[in-house]
């Protein structure tokens, strides 16, 4: 995912017109209508739909105390406006990542996902055990809203590649669209990174303006029909281990809720984290199936030097990070590589090593 | 985990006296107190601090409409007569394992864990996306009741041997303690399968009447002591891919309550899984950290043969499930083993392989 897709696709058009039409939020009989704008366009696979779910489970939960109104990106601002229209109030929620605030602080990158960084699962570790959850509240704090982890994309795609990969010389030059910190470590592996939305990527394959694009990963790739012009799926991404969205909520509006709904919110963006990953997990492999089956894609796995030469990359990205003058940005980075030395332990020796043990002897 | 070590450690004692002194459900203006029976013992790590949060969580999101009352194993009923509690009206909510519930339908182990089955988010994915929930669904009705996932322990442990395996030759005769499916699996490999209660385990080690135990993970086995008997603790369970809890409801009264507390229910149950997994996530390495530094634990992977021949073995019982001549247990099997070869290739290609690219390069 990225920025720029967001702002292209949606544009400020209609948007002031938009906003000035809608009413207060309403309060009648002790019943609350909030706000929540998403980064995500309508139904979109996994995460539109996702923040769509979340809103009204809040509403069906609260037996309608408090009902939850969503506005895709663009509907009410412009998507990379979600956070600002928290902070001044033209909303009471935003659902989208939190490395689309990383102008707000770096810092923001790592409770979505960093290149190798940590899984979905290793994410809610350090979360919710390993004080990762008061860190991010001390960054939001500043901007007086309060962060909830609300879904996850599991590991994603590498990315589609109109030609096979041999190693860090294929790299060389190759026109990437791939934004983020994902793209600057592809950068220093050789690659002209470029960031397209994603509606003009597969234009850009097909003039041959593009060599290479990463988007999602299966589930949300199949729709764009990349396959159509680059036939070589590569696996994993490296550079988006996880990607997890998050809930936000102006914190002084929350803290005003009743304490029911408070814990409400909170217990069904927990569950919506659940619920995002479980849908990718069952998805994404489904699509990937027909991606191969029906459209002829190879899926590959990325050349030893490729994923050598991309941690080399990620290690700076992270030092740098945990290196940074901003005392908060030190902290976090900190924390989050501590919590990861650890828990990547469980990772490899218990949940990963039984993976390689039922892929090597358990057939069915 | 078993059954046993619940019958023992809590008996019958005095809870037909318990039983008696409580009083009806409490009804008074509009609330409502609820009783929950678990499996597990207070403050049981992981598992019944879980089951005590999600009852907290039920109270404090619903502004105490309905309190959730709990009860640990044998303050009511014994542990093994937790979903029999619901059936029969004593209480209204369970929380523990399907698997211990066998006895009602084989098919029931497979919304635990099975042997070389599902991991904690392949599960989710096959329960919530894949027709999962709708079979257990199908099960539970039988019984009046209504299943929720409410937490994993993620891949366990795959036990502590007093000596060094070699190979398969090194099974023989073992006396291990290892309860269920399991147990089964290290029997067709030539062990001696006893299962004793947890608290009795230590001295069995102690004795020389066991020569290996396997109970959770480090999280729960620190607190046992095994680590002063037998110091080879191998990984991972090829037995225990994930151990799911569920929490049990009676659907009548279920569907009677206002459809907000009824989603709420749902929701908090679906939260409690994420946050259980979290717990032992963050918690199984510290506490592995602690066996290996503090009190000189050998960690090892099995010989490449015992996963070979533990395979096999889990083929047949899964097989035998499979083959079955109760049609809805063949039906869960089929829909498990399906989901499985799907989910499992995202594990092995996608988030398996990302952790393995890790492992090899990322070195912070």
């Amino acid at each position: 995912m990225d920025r720029r897709s967001f702002i292209v696709k949606s544009g400020a058009l209609g948007v002031g017109a938009a906003a000035a039409t809608l009413a207060a939020p309403a309060i009648a009989k002790g019943n609350v209508t909030w706000r929540m704008v998403t980064t995500w366009p309508k139904n979109f696979p996994g995460l539109g739909v996702g923040a769509q779910r979340l809103a009204d489970r809040i509403t069906a939960a609260s037996g309608g105390r408090l009902t939850v109104q969503v506005y895709s990106a663009g509907e009410l601002v412009p998507p990379l406006q979600s956070l600002d229209a928290v902070i001044d109030g033209t909303a009471e929620m935003s659902h989208g990542a939190a490395y689309y605030w990383q102008n707000k602080s770096p810092a923001l990158s790592f409770f979505t996902g960093v290149p190798y960084g940590m899984t979905s699962r290793e994410l809610t570790a350090w979360v919710r055990y390993m004080g990762g959850q008061e860190i991010w509240d001390e960054i939001y704090d500043q901007f007086g809203v309060q962060g909830f982890l609300s879904g996850d994309t599991g590991t994603q795609a590498g990315g589609w590649f109109r030609n096979e990969l041999t190693g860090v010389d294929s790299v060389k030059g190759l026109r990437f669209r791939t934004p983020g910190l994902g793209g600057r470590v592809w950068e220093k592996l050789g690659a002209t990174v470029t960031n397209l939305a994603a509606g003009e990527i597969f234009q850009a394959l097909q003039s041959g303006t593009l060599d290479a694009a990463e988007f999602v990963g299966p589930y949300n790739d199949l729709a764009l029909g990349f396959y159509q012009v680059a036939k070589n799926y590569y696996f994993p991404s490296f550079v988006e281990p996880g990607l997890a969205t998050e809930l936000v909520v102006d914190k002084k509006k929350y803290q005003e809720l009743p304490a029911d709904l408070q814990a409400l919110i909170r217990d069904v963006a927990q569950a919506e984290y659940d619920q995002v990953a479980s849908d990718f997990y069952a998805n994404d492999p489904r699509a990937l199936k027909t991606l191969v089956n029906d459209h002829g894609v190879n899926v590959r796995q990325f050349p030893e030097e490729i994923l050598k030469a991309g941690a080399d990359a990620a290690k700076e990205v992270m030092t740098s990070l945990r290196d940074s003058g901003d005392a908060l940005v030190k902290k976090t980075a900190e924390s989050f590589v501590e919590s990861l030395n650890i828990v990547r332990t469980r990772s490899r020796d218990t949940d990963g090593a039984f993976v390689q043990a039922r892929e090597k002897y358990f057939d069915i």
